[in-house]
């Protein structure tokens, strides 16, 4: 799937100290790109709907990362990330990394995020506006 | 699944700066401790046939993690592995994290790994000693 | 100086991920290693002094490290942690890292510590019980 | 010392990850932007000669920060390098971290490399070849 498919996108530099003993960028660090690329998210407009509905705050349940090819210093990654189901209080978010040497595609992953009422301590349904916000951003219907 | 059934345990301090802007372990940190638990399992005596056997390397082809519980600092977690799968080229690594506050499970996971051939660039069966060598450590025959 | 003159003393694993590409534990390892102790030290009742005398807290002000000698996984190491210095509205804590691999000093340094009233926004005088609590976990007096 | 007198800048994104327990970028992230730039130093020019001119390497012997102001997410900051004294064997570099919101000074400080070949596995006197290129890349003579 391109990067243009993903509605949110990042674009990160590479730091040296992002790679490991093998000499190319550590697992752990496309994790963080994930997690960068969903608060991105949120920052489209959910976020502030989170705050406005009440005590609401995503909570991630999963996060999955296929690891595609090796990225190395120095290089530039392009993270995208999408909605892709929109279930009754939780929703899976796609993310993609691409890189600029070589441009292709180094992972690939999801997360499963929970939408939690901290008054309340359980999730929640995804208000009407939430869901309008998404399907905004996404340009389009999201299935559930 | 109890601790006691991953042959490769590890106890480690919950970092006060592993915490986020949450105020619990970051869901980095979780792919960072299943990262160690793995070397750990290669220092059991895979690592040293995988250098043996030529230029070989475990390549990590996917990470899932499933959150199942906050972990505040302080604590101390108990990081478990087990091999479950063993492929031709590739076997299957499950995680769990449990924390003492509360004596539960944290997180659970898996990963997997590509058994690779730095010489020859590509996947290699698993030779017949690493294979003894992990059911020595997993105490019984891993299906495949 | 040896480890046992620092009176708050930490054993952490070194995670296999500390390292970087020169093989050996990343220098931003040890600043959080430094964190470590810094955070124990309140751990040891300044902390809670601090949130009985209102809304204080510490604001880390300056930090320098010194190092010594590399450190590989695995390893282990202990990180010690001593006030050296008492000002009006600010502290120098000591900090060492002594690995065991070659029971060596790993790195040493220090952090200033500014006391910091949150309401007021600005510095604030050690209260005395505070002072008297650093006297008595480093076992006698500490310099101006 | 304004932004402008660093010769290396690097414009580096602020990552929601980057924020501890604080709400703001935990003081090892610094530690890590001054790596960068460091690295970004060495690839203009230094890290070839030292490569060119045998098994040498920078190794580093210090760090120090100074934490001016709080960052949070989100923002960019611009990190600049320069190398301020050139002894016989090693180099005083001084870095500078700007960030974007509020226009200001968030950190300074600096690191101690030293010149090191790890062949003969003792510090080395710096080539002329390398004083000349970290001088052009000053825009002048650096004293020792």
């Amino acid at each position: 799937m391109p990067l243009d498919d993903f509605p949110i996108r990042l674009e990160l530099p590479v730091l040296w100290g992002n790679q490991d003993l093998f000499g190319h960028v550590n697992n752990c660090i496309h994790i963080r790109w994930f997690e960068s690329s969903r608060v991105a998210y949120w920052d489209a407009g959910i976020g502030e709907l989170m705050k406005s509905a009440g005590n609401l705050g995503p909570i991630l349940a999963n996060v999955t990362c296929n690891y595609k090819s090796q990225i190395r210093y120095p290089d530039t990654v392009h993270v995208g990330a999408s909605v892709r189901k929109l279930g009754r209080t939780s929703l899976t978010m796609e993310h993609v990394v691409f890189c600029e040497n070589g441009d292709r595609l180094a992972a690939e992953g999801q997360s499963i995020v929970v939408l939690f009422d901290y008054d309340k301590q359980r999730p929640v349904r995804f208000p009407a506006e939430m869901i309008a916000t998404i399907e905004e951003i996404e340009g389009g219907p999201v299935g559930g």
